[in-house]
Formats: C-alpha cells, structure tokens, sequence
C-alpha cells in the first residue's frame, strides 16, 4: 500500500490508474496535478483525486507512488519540475508510449534521481480522452511493457511489475530501444495509416458522402484514427526515426500489391493475400512474462 | 414466401442467407449448389440446404428466388450456366462486393433476362469463411446497398427491398457506379492497406516478435486483413481503377503526415491529426433509407 499516488496529468491515462490503484488498495490517498484547472476540478468531482496541487512539484512532494501520466512531449519539464520534490524512497513511472526520448528527458532532469524512476508502456487505451473518461477497468488485462535501464534498481523493477500487476496487467520487459522500433510496427505506424486514410477520404469533394456508407470494417479499421491529437503528435515525433523505417516497409508492401492489380497477376495477388491472411487469423497477443529483477 | 431458393455458393455468406431466409420464413425450400463436394455435403449436414444441385443450372432450375453467392470474378460463368433454366417469374439477386463488373457479366450472359437480376451488395461479413461459420444472424441489421439498373422493373426492386429487409436489413440504392466509387474509398481501400501492412510488418527480420507485442489498437485495424483471399483477390481486380484513385488519395495523405513529422512542424501535424480525429469521432453509418421504386 501506497501512502500517496502523486498523479501528474489526470487524463484518461492518469485518471484511470489513480481509480484503479485506489480500487485496488494499493494507495491510500491521490494527490492530482492538471495545468487544466478544469481537469483537476472534475477530478476532483469525480473522485480521482482527494485534492488537487498546484503544481506538479507539489503533488509530488510527500508521494511515495509518482505516476507522470503527460503527453510524451512535456515529459521533460515534467521531470525537471519535479526533481527536487522527490522523496527519496519514492517510486515514479510514466505512462508514454515512446521509451526512448522519455528514458533521455528523465536522464538529463533527473541526475542520479533517476534509479527512482521505472519507464512504463502500459498498452491500453480508448479512442476518447480526459478525466471524464478515467475508468476504473481501464487497465484490467491489459499489457503493460516495463522498460528499465542500466540505472535501475531490481527492487524497484519488481515493485513496477507487482503494480501494475495489483491492476490487473500482465507485464514484461524490453529495452527502450527494443520498445520504440517494436511499437513503431504495430502501433505508431496503424495509426498514422489511420489518420492519413480518413483524411485521403474525406478531402475528396464525395468524401463525406463516402464515409457515410461505410460498414462494419471501416468501423474497426479506422477506430483508432479518433485518438488523442496531442498524444499522436508527441510520440510521432519522438519516434519518428523508426516511424520513418517502417513507412519505407509498408509502402513497399502495398506498392507491391498495386502493381499485381495492375498488371492483372492473379495468382501472386492470391497468394499474397492469403499470406497476409493467414498471419492475421493466426495472431494472438503475447502471453503475460512474468517479472524478472 | 417463396416455394424454393436456389442458392449457388454455400459459403458463409450464401449460407447465412439461407438459414436466415429460412428462419425468417421467407423460403420453403434450399436447393444449393457449390463446385466443393466437401462444401455440399456440410451445408446438408448444417440444415443450410435441403438438397444438393449437381450444378448451378440445376439449383436454379424450379427455383422462384435465385441467390449467386460466389466470389465476383465467378459471376460470368454462374450467370451463363444458369441463364436457360430460370423460370420467367424467379427473382435472382447477387451479395458481390463490386456492382459494375457483376453488371456487366450478367448484361452478356442473361441477354433480356437481365429484368430478373437485382444486383444487391449486403454490407455484412465476417474475417472467416465457410458453410461451416454460415450464421443465421449474419445480416440482421446489416446494410445492404441495392443497385438496380436500367433494366430492372420497378416491382424487382421492391422485390428485393421487401427479401433483405425481411432479413432485418436496412436497404439504400445506389447506381452500380457510385456504389464501386464509394466502396473502393470505404471498404477496398482499407482491405488493401491492411493486407499490405500485415505483410510490411511480417516480412522484416523481427516482424514476428513485433507481431506477438501489438495491443488492442493492432487487433480492430488489422481485423479486415484476415479477410478471404479469393474474395479479395476478385474484389481487387474487378474494381481496379476506382481503387487506384484512393490509393493515389491515400498516399499523398500519408506523404504529407510524413513530411510534417520529417519537419518536426508540430503544429501542422496536430491540427491534421486533429481534422482526422474529429472526422471519425463523428463517423456514424449512413441512417436506413426507404425503398424507392
């Protein structure tokens, strides 16, 4: 049991995780940093958190549990804020879904205040935002990929999965380097895909008129083209080197397939199809890893 | 009611059509043909059909409702088989994913008996195939985009309204033309893009261990690429230039969030991320409309 969770950010992210610590038993008290005033008063409201800093050095001070649940981008001035307010046997971790530009903002603002800090990817979410939508079951069975560095304590490493594993998470573990080019292939690249679809669609003078008929495929295709813009913006440009290698990979895959239609090579259209098929009807997410300190 | 269905393709959407029509008793009776023997005799098994045709012009025959449930590119050899054992009063509809192609094959091979054929696309389906995951529930509530043509009396169109909103179908017309405009936007352009992107990630020397990492968002995006191949490999070439239009679309969309990330433009990028966003925020499928004679 954590005596305070100091929440920065209490967004759908953040708001979720302070519910579901707190359903949980897992911290006692939440005290909630939002540069929205209107954020923090719903949650307040809502009762995500108990009260409310007012800044993120202030809700990190007196916390033994830190969640800095911000955009990838503020990441930064986020650590810098909180630095000297760490108590010393605090846990922090983060929520980003890049690992590698937040592992270096941690490394430059933190200084040796770094080995209390566990970089973490939990890989879920919701096509809506803020605290409105903080959910209690959020995280429940969901997977949360745990990215330590050559800085971090084992303790802390295995009191990072046994919360999140408190949530209800399955865990594991990869480097920050191995995170970001793996979820460049199968996150950050179907996304940009998504918003780039919906607006190759939509700029078309019959766009809309399109869009209308659309049925059950599109729905699931393009769902995650709802997602949080500031969010997207943050990671594609914190990832944007492996970004960039799996945009070369994907249109050579789809360039590949244009030419077979064209040139009307049924057979090896078949057969690509069906390769691609088989792969997708055989996938399954990855079984729960359990801890390693 | 009509006496006897003649259903040529038992496969999970020609067999859906059967048990539905059936338990929404709408049919008397299900005589299906299938090129599988091994199709055939589960469709018997199942109860999806009553008797086995040895061909397509024996399933038509004495049939007053004729349902071609094959894939697109099979649609010419079908019409022609079937064309000189139609009774003058049957009713013979199609649920291909294209409409000028299946058109213009049923224009040359039924001659004046093009007045029998309502071309209809049921804007339902499932990422597996079969007789053997033929559901009676399939369409209810589906949308099916019925594109009648020049030749087709007034009382087939109804005809055909009154079968798949007996179904629990809302039904829409649409010309051939804009109904293959529309689709190559919403439904084989996103086909297309996921089979590529699947084959993209799969190909690289740690695509498959990216694969076991990938989360929720992978699963609804990817869904459609476990889609099947022959279905999609007929779909592809049947609707080859609408297609390329939205593939041109798309890829100039893509350059473009891609050049903006190069650039590091931040605001650029989150207001095209943002219009993508609220697009499918708001995306809703189109409202049933009523049958027009």
């Amino acid at each position: 049991m954590f005596e305070q969770l100091g929440l920065i950010g209490c967004g759908l992210m953040g708001g979720s995780f302070a519910l579901a610590a707190r359903q949980a038993g897992r911290v006692r008290r939440v005290v909630g940093y939002s540069p929205s005033a209107n954020t923090t008063r719903r949650a307040l409201e809502r009762g995500v958190v108990d009260a409310v800093a007012a800044g993120a050095a202030d809700a990190a001070k007196g916390s033994d549990l830190i969640l800095v649940a911000v955009p990838v981008g503020a990441s930064a001035r986020t650590f810098a804020a909180i630095r000297d307010s760490l108590r010393p046997d605090a846990l922090m971790m983060d929520v980003g879904s890049t690992k590698r530009d937040v592992v270096e903002a941690a490394r430059r603002a933190l200084g040796e205040r770094i080995a209390q800090f566990v970089p973490c990817h939990p890989m879920v979410g919701r096509e809506v935002a803020g605290v409105e939508n903080a959910d209690a079951g959020l995280y429940a069975g969901g997977q949360v990929i745990i990215t330590p560095i050559a800085e971090t304590p084992p303790e802390r490493i295995t009191q990072a999965h046994a919360v999140w594993q408190a949530l209800g998470c399955h865990t594991l573990q990869l480097t920050p380097e191995s995170h970001d080019a793996a979820l460049a292939a199968v996150s950050h690249l179907p996304h940009l895909i998504a918003f780039a679809f919906i607006q190759g669609v939509a700029a078309q003078p019959e766009g809309h008129r399109f869009l209308s008929l659309a049925g059950p495929g599109f729905r699931d295709f393009s769902r995650i083209a709802a997602s949080n813009p500031d969010m997207w913006r943050d990671i594609f440009l914190a990832n944007s080197a492996e970004i960039k290698t799996q945009l070369h990979r994907f249109r050579a895959a789809l360039d590949h397939i244009e030419q077979l239609i064209e040139n009307g090579n049924a057979e090896a259209l078949v057969a690509e199809i069906r390769t691609a098929s088989a792969i997708r009807a055989h996938w399954s997410p990855a079984q729960p890893v359990k801890p390693t300190a």
